[in-house]
């Protein structure tokens, strides 16, 4: 198996897109009939809810992008059940060829922080099996290592926290320390890492997740970090557009992808799907809001030069 | 139900010591006889094992001390059936009349943060049902809200990440902002949130998570956060000591508690208490690193003064 780096670049120029599409199933935006119809459902309903609909979405997208990015936090609330349909999740959308970056923003120290990379990591080797995982900064260098060395036995990924996308994330991130931003200087030690794990596509098996709603430092920190991948959450729902993102990319249009989630899996409960399609035909909102999303991304940035 | 610091103030006095459980299973150090003497133990017969164990802990420490802090990695790290077990582990504790502090480190924004917070928060109103729960603060504000609102509905409890007790911590946290360091930033923070939250006791619902390593920071955060609950890892194995943890404490003797896991709960494999106890009387040997925590606390600390 190629590291994680160059099977994300190569899933990238093989669909011609940076699309990734956030898998967040909320029981009260499910199309109707999925859970049962009663106040109450159980949690083992709820999981089979979400199971089928993330099935549905994968259906879909997976002719379309190249990767899927599960939010454990949904699947945990509901317990253990909604952690073995996220472990299915996952195994499901590896089978149609997606790429799955799973969004835990997980963090810990050393051998704790190696469980759960050891738990998360590696499609094959690992209960959950994901490709990558997101990742916190705050405890530091030696909370970080283990979640890299674990990705690196297993040709996986990790996203680092690096510039958030939500309108606190400036609370710490924008803190300036030896006249810098906090968020640089977990950049410059993101992009050390990404060095030393750099695939044969030039970028490392360490990423950064770099917010779609701060398009100035999205350049400044693609500049800063010629070898890191970014993961750019924020677009649409969020607020952020095609051309917010466009200083992602390199000049080959790659070594970027962005991420949107309940505007895709939730197109049909949107104005503009509601009356074409509406619930009944929600996966066909599902494609077209993804097909919305990578045209936008082809003509309003440098994805648009992968071919096509 | 009292809200969560009044309920931790009435243990700690209760038991008359702040000594904090951490249960930590890993397959590596259980007892032997646990796991099935093959080479390859299933998920289910490792999840097995950690729920004996984890009951095992609790029958010695339930009496003596007044909460335990499941790590919430090494059950996630087995799968869906770790962290069953996990679910079972939190509520046979929860009867025992122990709190339960779930070390998760968790970390998101908006809904996705209330997500993570109504799964674990909440004895009797979550699946896992912890009375409180860490996380970590990069995100900002806005990621720390959702759990101290959930937290707030359900009497329940937080623990943000301030000064940590691994050697890494200083990389983000001791970098200098506006002439502070960061992790005093936070922690000017947090005290906010544990005033808004206070308790009859003084304390709030929201603490704070702050290294024994460190007891200049220790003391120093103390007097800057009168109204916050400490949560103070890093004793034994990781090298702090009862003298390194006394600034952690009120006048009173309150105001703290002291994590240590695997100082207690894998005692049978250290050298004082290998040749009296051995693996096959490990829970004996549980008791007695517990008794000598928490005498050494009432020696050296202001613990001392909550009686006994």
């Amino acid at each position: 198996m190629l590291d994680f780096p160059d099977r994300l670049d190569a899933a990238v120029r093989r669909c011609q897109n940076p699309v990734l599409v956030g898998l967040d199933p909320r029981s009260e935006m499910l199309p109707e009939g999925m859970l049962p119809d009663r106040a109450d459902p159980t949690p083992a309903e709820i999981a089979a809810a979400f199971g089928e609909f993330c099935r549905g979405v994968i259906d879909v997208v997976a002719p379309l992008v190249p990767a899927v990015k599960p939010q454990a936090a949904f699947f945990e609330e509901i317990g253990p059940s909604g952690m073995a349909v996220l472990a299915e999740t996952i195994a499901y959308a590896t089978d149609k060829g997606l790429l799955v970056i799973l969004d835990a923003k997980r963090n810990d120290i050393g051998s704790t922080a190696a469980a759960y990379a050891r738990g998360m990591l590696g499609p094959g080797q690992s209960v959950w099996g994901a490709d990558a995982m997101t990742v916190s900064p705050y405890l530091g260098d030696d909370s970080l290592r283990p979640f890299v060395e674990v990705a690196s036995q297993r040709a996986a990924g990790v996203f680092v926290l690096v510039k958030t996308s939500n309108p606190g994330g400036g609370m710490l991130q924008d803190l300036i320390a030896d006249g810098r931003p906090l968020y640089r200087h977990v950049a410059r030690y993101v992009e050390g890492l990404a060095v030393e794990t750099a695939g044969a596509c030039g970028y490392g098996s360490v990423g950064a997740v770099v917010g779609a709603t701060y398009p100035d430092q999205l350049a400044e920190l693609r500049s800063e970090m010629p070898q890191t991948w970014f993961l750019v959450p924020g677009f649409g729902a969020q607020g952020g557009t095609a051309g917010d993102v466009a200083g992602a990319f390199d000049e080959q249009g790659t070594g970027a992808i962005v991420n949107s989630s309940r505007g895709i899996i939730f197109a049909h409960s949107q104005a503009q799907y509601a009356d074409r399609f509406g619930s009944s035909r929600w996966q066909e909102a599902v494609e077209a809001a993804t097909q919305a999303m990578i045209e936008r991304l082809r003509s309003e940035t440098p994805a648009g030069r992968l071919g096509g």
